[in-house]
């Protein structure tokens, strides 16, 4: 079933494709200048550091709805092991399998295609079994530090989280803008919280993985007009699922991923950020969120900090 | 062969052990307050961002010197795959299998045991095979952001990088001080730079991992000395290799992980660092460099960024 | 909780510690003897040979029930990957992650062990994380080929499967033995047929594992009675889960492997040799079921086949 | 570059597509009957089983010249683990990484195409990342068993090994089969010796993967004149490294995999069987030889039994 023509149309108004040149592979990281982290670090007052990860551990979030997608398997391969004979100090090592987009995570730009095309126009068919992504894979994405901006959609919408049914839309991120204080500018990072993730915290990750809260078509526009440099939010689908229309699968995806070339994140808890940024009265701060550099990823687990 | 007595007298002087009280988990991290933190985003002046993190891929540092520590194999379980029919949004997944100290990495406090301890006096034998590490895993750690300071002992020296058989000493430290201008602090991350990983750049991974420089026996009373919250550098083994003093195997590991409770950071590529450090003539920054939290992890990979 | 006078009886009676000498470690196994062999292969008939393993794939038997027990995560390496240029001939290669115990598995002796020990009186920490098994590894095993003997208790009970809460005895094992008209004689792989299996094999594998019926404590001591080689069944846990006795907790295992040395097989698919034997009206074959030969694995997968 | 006309020729001359009907996913197994297998079973005469599999570990045959084809990475995700409290039965698991022809394998028939193709005419784009093999996978082969012939092209030759040059002949596996005093017929599964294996089994792993002695683009139509059901040798490679004719990578594989739809082997340690073959003067027997079932595999790894 073929992308409908609604869809080609907001392609359109927010494609980036040849913006930063035909060679650019990192898309609106590249609205990230000097200038904006000087200006981030700026924002550092109290120096609380909040990590915004989940641990990585076996009952992490996946169920098993993503095939593929696994939870860390996460074994030792040496425990106490005396390596140089005994009575010598004694090492430990750990081995994990775990999918790259299975915890707190970012998508790579070429997470997602559509129409045969990744960002900035490649072929979908520059990512291979073998060399995985020959383009805009997540080593090169470098450094993710910016400012960053909570936008607490539930707490603007007085929820402790948003119904399970419920679409972020651009005028919820008017309000929680709104809420924050702040105005978006280009290069931030918006975290979108939506206070999902709670049902994963309380054990629930059926719950937590469907139906899910998330953002709507409409939202790609929103991050477009205002040059944000990526996007997370505190769900496994970040748009919402069941989707908004019928039949049209991760059109968020392909807005941002394909056309704008912004990364996206998913599985943050923003519940201790939501807390903070309440009590201080403060919504932006130092984001610190670099992805690991794996070559030719189309996602990778990150350690995001907001420094505040 | 049980430890000497002099290595059970400088791990005297060193030790931590309830300084931070009986329950603590994270040794030297607790140096790194709120005034650390400001003071460490105030460094910041130009907003460069330097990434320390090897890209990880399956030709990375391991060699199979050490058993079990594997490389990435990162595989595709999905390339362009059309999940919910033709023509619909393709996604692409990734997973990988690696060993949690194989790239670049910390070191967590319980990756070493000696005489049936690790750090704060807790039994060696709270890391199982099933539960991992019960105290201190990588989990614990949080956030890690603060001042980093380049010790630049090869530039210090002179040298384009040190000869293998060079073990960094206490003067080393002291000349690179020096030259960066800075006094180490309280709290402070310091990096310090043998410019061994060239060897691994240049393509040779046998000749990076072994003969090594590394840090003396003595370098631990230094850190100590200061305060210093956490030290990594840019070798395979950290310490130098073959060791110190014959039959005394990783005694500095010991020092750090087990007396003082000081993280310890290997395989960082400190290379365009020390060119931007060198050329701005400064030597201290912010740094953000915090672990993959996995739960009672030994070490996690870690993806550091020095901003300028 | 110890183990009840009770089990320490049945242990002792059913003991082979030092039957085979002290350097022993295949137990029962040394009652295949060449002769058992050549009147296994003159069993053979018409030349019928049916697969007893469960395909291995993500959506195995495995629930998450017992942690890190986890199904084939299978991944391709490369697909169609022209190695050598284009337009030669192009490669496929695959990679797995999987519990050795995951699928259709043989339980090596070491699997488990009761007060400290392990098969013939070896110490249980002679199993580590790093060196894994030095005793009974999977690999010590070597060929396992014999005259397996099908007992179809539930055929022998007039029943499709078993009930759930269904506990297996001598009795019917005997009654099994009758429908079979064959003796159970020493070397013989005792295959017993509950029809648990059916539950998964019907896509749902969470009454697969729990409850199921399994073999009654009391079923050692009529194998050992034999001078069976080996069991194995098709239900996930061996023996009757909930346990046939409060809190005794895997005691047929701790008899069958620890005190008789004596492999166990689970997770096979014993429904098309069901018909095969009910059918042919005979329930002796030659039976080819050599484990994966994995150095100190304490189980391993099985691809077993019954040759009729 | 192409495939040379010289290739082309062979292939029509071997070329088995459509023999056993369009839908046919098993190629030359389809020529082991009810009637070879009772033949074989026929053959036994001593009862000894000699097992042919290299043991799994993580210092197996892979060097690291075939990207991501992994050595087992061999961990334990539980260590006498008391899952149900204090001293109760304890219980230790398993888990592996490991490629899947990284050992002893069996070659399914879609681990190569050529021209677009795999078996049976298929387009070689029916194996995918998500999806695997479709059509031919390893899960499809079902029971290998069969009579076994070594051919001991090596022994034939007075040689304790092939020199690493050496490229097997039909005529060498004329003399092989002289030797053997066994006219190879329909249905039979052929074990070629090099002898190249010992290279490895001496602990040089290098030198046993290349240079590697190895079948000749000639031995297809042997195997295809004497309706071989699989073939099976001592190498890492199977056919001759480097390659028999300049720049005509892998063409036996594409010969007994595409066109003929023929199970290849390697890695199979025959130095045992050879030594009894030798001393019995034997060199028919019964061979078992299933691989693990992995669904949608393009390999797998076997433990192949001799049963004598």
């Amino acid at each position: 079933m073929p992308l409908p023509s609604e869809f080609h149309e907001i392609a359109k108004r927010v494609n980036n494709w040849g913006r930063w040149g035909a060679a650019d592979e990192i898309g609106t990281l590249n609205l990230i200048t000097g200038a904006v982290v000087r200006a981030a670090a700026a924002t550092v007052t109290t120096g609380r550091r909040i990590p915004l990860a989940l641990p990585l551990r076996q009952d992490g979030v996946q169920t098993g709805m993503i095939p593929g997608r696994v939870n860390p398997l996460h074994t030792m391969v040496a425990v106490n092991w005396e390596m140089f004979g005994p009575d010598t100090v004694a090492t430990s090592d750990d081995t994990v399998t775990m999918g790259l987009q299975a915890g707190t995570h970012w998508d790579a730009l070429p997470h997602v295609s559509h129409s045969g095309k990744i960002y900035n126009g490649r072929p979908a068919d520059s990512i291979t079994t073998h060399g995985r992504a020959a383009f805009s894979g997540m080593e090169k994405a470098g450094p993710v530090v910016s400012r960053g901006v909570l936008l607490d959609v539930a707490r603007a919408r007085g929820a402790e989280r948003l119904d399970s049914g419920h679409i972020v839309t651009p005028e919820d991120l008017d309000a929680a803008e709104e809420l924050a204080g702040v105005t978006v500018r280009a290069g931030d990072i918006v975290l979108v919280r939506t206070g999902q993730i709670q049902q994963y915290l309380a054990g629930d990750r059926e719950a937590y993985a469907f139906p899910s809260p998330g953002l709507s078509i409409r939202t790609p526009e929103w991050f477009h007009a205002r040059d944000v440099a990526a996007v997370a939010n505190d769900t496994l689908t970040f748009e919402a699922f069941p989707p908004e229309f019928e039949n049209l699968w991760l059109p968020v995806h392909a807005l941002d991923l394909v056309e704008m070339g912004m990364l996206q994140g998913q599985n943050w808890n923003l519940e201790e950020l939501s807390e903070a940024c309440a009590e201080e009265k403060r919504y932006a701060f130092l984001l610190s969120a670099t992805p690991e550099p794996f070559t030719g990823g189309t996602g990778a687990p990150v350690a995001p900090v907001a420094i505040l």
